[in-house]
């Protein structure tokens, strides 16, 4: 697993309790590689004879839809890669796994997103992958806002032009019922919050991708505000199962329950 | 730990419960990395910034020591590296540490090496790293033999160079007080044995630097005809501390009866 920072993401602990759960011999090492390496170290690793492959974390999910021999479809749709499979002629094939995960994790808490209005927080790799998954499982529309408001416009082009109603906006929660902070902000202890909480309609669904803290003061507040929240880890415990298959892992046990105990031993 | 192939080697589980053991929160992960992706994988992983060193194994020992920025004295000499440390400013030091676990894995047995007449068959990385050690450890000569004659010839001349008494000679056993087979020969079922062991001194003690088997049919027939002998693994464990060190992990029980006691369970 790749990423930049590395230490603080919890998959490599996951996916190495799964292997031992599921009798495969493998490890999930993470590895604190920085934009600048990144060519050179992927091309390094390409070399490993006992590399099944790479799970991508920020910020390299759009670099290295860019370094893949081959993308999947959705892939070449968000432009983000988080998962590198190494097939068995030794060439690699992207695909990404956030906005399946994100769905995948909702539906199993029972929350439909047909007919949903939806706020994203953020367009980078989690951003786009959560945006064309949420258009993708019938919401009405989605709104995406980012601090940079070309990117915003991008994504919501690219959305719209894949048949989904979508516009850029502000980062005000007003009227939507499902808002997702896709941005890294949170991860750091006194970072502003992405949007404004009191604007949250108490009917609506909150979601925050960062993974540590597992409750972020924006779902702090926004449960206190009434509203059902989802913590990041649930998308990544729910796209597992499908890595799964993707890298190969015949059969087995992948489940987000399974997870769930595994690591809360 | 880079080695082609890799799957036998034991040293990434023996590593890794050491680090467990001592509260290090670290892997040694098996990488196989064949001899024409090495330069790039090299390059590659230079861009770890949570990569501690690299554990080198066959056959990459000599190549890697013209991959890194330094070489330590004795690595130089012998013309191989099987570790390498990423120092505080991102450079890699090389240092070679077979030949130290050579010598202190007889002499914990309790067999001094003064005053022998060796015999190192085999004169690869494993073998110049031994030869070296033994004439250091005060050896009375050293005697190089190789399939390749010309490489025995070559190590047999540095050998001389560093003021050592030396030849290169053919694998006959007869008259040697310590022999040892530092040729891959023996990994696989069904290879020839180095040399023959009906020519063994019974007062000789035998080492084969092969891991797996533990016991391997060299050994055992050194071992019928009355010799002391050694396996591989003993080297293994303990050049440990000293690469351990080397690594910059300080503190903590890297000893060869702490890893016997770890591997045992």
């Amino acid at each position: 697993m790749v990423g930049d920072p590395i230490a603080q993401v919890r998959a490599p602990g996951v996916w190495s309790a799964l292997f031992a759960h599921n009798g495969v011999n493998a490890l999930c090492v993470p590895m604190h590689v920085s934009p600048v390496s990144l060519d050179v170290f992927f091309r390094g690793v390409r070399g490993l004879q006992n590399l099944q492959g790479l799970i991508v974390t920020i910020p390299h999910k759009p670099v290295v839809a860019g370094l893949v021999d081959a993308l999947t479809p959705r892939a070449r749709q968000t432009g983000v890669c988080n998962a590198v499979a190494i097939r068995a002629d030794g060439t690699t094939l992207g695909d990404t796994f956030d906005g399946h995960g994100f769905v995948a994790g909702l539906q199993a808490a029972g929350q439909d997103l047909s007919g949903r209005r939806a706020l994203i927080v953020g367009s980078g790799g989690v951003g786009a992958s959560i945006a064309f998954a949420v258009a993708a499982a019938g919401a009405h529309s989605v709104v995406v806002s980012d601090v940079a408001a070309d990117k915003a416009g991008a994504l919501a082009t690219r959305l719209g032009q894949a048949g989904f109603v979508a516009d850029a906006g502000t980062a005000d929660a007003r009227g939507f019922d499902l808002v997702v902070n896709a941005a890294p902000m949170g991860m750091r202890a006194g970072d502003p919050l992405p949007f404004d909480p009191a604007r949250l309609e108490p009917t609506a669904a909150v979601v925050d991708v960062v993974i540590s803290p597992t409750l972020t003061p924006l779902l702090e507040a926004a449960r206190q505000r009434g509203c059902f929240i989802q913590a990041g880890s649930v998308m990544t415990d729910h796209m597992i199962a499908a890595m799964a298959e993707f890298f190969g892992f015949a059969g087995g046990d992948w489940s987000a329950e399974t997870i769930a105990r595994l690591t809360s031993d």
